[in-house]
């Protein structure tokens, strides 16, 4: 998506060979209105599978499931939430997320009625590296017998392995934008 | 405003004397078509404010924080991030901030970076009950030289003193819904 790309190379800051900083305008100061464009961008690429709900997790997807959801006419987003949380119940899914960026494992949890048995779910994050995040909702969503219809992510790290083994194990990913490599600070985006 | 007035009343729980569980359509499930209107109204209640950003703290802010924005024509929107990020670096504004629901003390913070001086900036959050968010978000605020406009929430809970005390500070608070009491699991609305 060309004005995702246009500013993480305006905007975006490689740290070694690993971090991609974009807090500028994704996960912690937030673009609207680009926010608001990847939203539609998501509903274009998934426009023809029957998307029934969003499901991401807590707290950089909310943003971007939020615009997609608007972009599919209001269909409702569902956010997983991470560690013990008084006010969810019991009565919850739950999945163990490795989370490298904080170097430490979290449980993530749906309440169970919020995700019913032959739901079509498109599930919507902010980044995708080694996959974490969305085999945890992944394996939440198969806990509940919903259908997985794809992966949209905003920023996918080409260089890790959570994008290419989701592929080969079947699942539709949408990534608006590929970053290959960092090199000497300079964030090196996929072509196309 | 009377569409989540009416959500609350048809779907919230009141448990207790004291929480109002709406995770069905505002902070774990998210009715898109509502938070949207809800920006619409909190855009409407500050619209004369000349706000240039929005700042809230994640999660469950998000959701609000971002169709505000979009009402406002796509001002920036800034969510404090709760405990220690790594990728957030050193330079932030720091506050301390006592979640009554989680019962544990969180550090919020701001990347310095994001908060300009003389910056005029609405507060937006899901709950408004002792106050404790709005304070810590203040504090960064304050911190950063930057002009609060006030502060936006979706849901107030009357019968606990946070919304009291920021309006008896001389600070703007304008709540979409007012809870006044829990009386055997019905919630009690505030008229007007």
């Amino acid at each position: 998506m060309k004005a995702l790309k246009e500013a993480i190379e305006k905007y975006g800051v490689g740290i070694g060979t690993e971090v991609v900083k974009v807090d500028s305008f994704l996960n912690h100061r937030i673009d609207v209105a680009l926010s608001t464009e990847m939203g539609k961008a998501f509903y274009e690429a998934f426009k023809d599978d029957r998307v029934d709900c969003i499901l991401t997790v807590e707290a950089s997807g909310i943003a971007a499931a939020m615009t997609a959801a608007q972009a599919f006419g209001n269909i409702p987003v569902v956010f997983a939430k991470k560690g013990d949380h008084r006010n969810v119940g019991n009565d919850v899914y739950t999945a163990e997320v490795y989370s490298f960026t904080h170097q430490k494992l979290n449980v993530i949890r749906v309440s169970r009625k919020y995700l019913e048995k032959g739901m079509r779910v498109l599930i919507i994050d902010d980044f995708l590296a080694n996959g974490e995040a969305i085999h945890g909702l992944m394996d939440i969503l198969n806990q509940a017998g919903c259908v997985l219809v794809g992966a949209g992510v905003c920023v996918e790290k080409g260089f890790q392995p959570g994008g290419r083994n989701l592929r080969e194990s079947g699942v539709k990913v949408v990534s608006l934008a590929i970053v290959d490599a960092i090199e000497d600070g300079k964030i090196i985006l996929r072509e196309g």
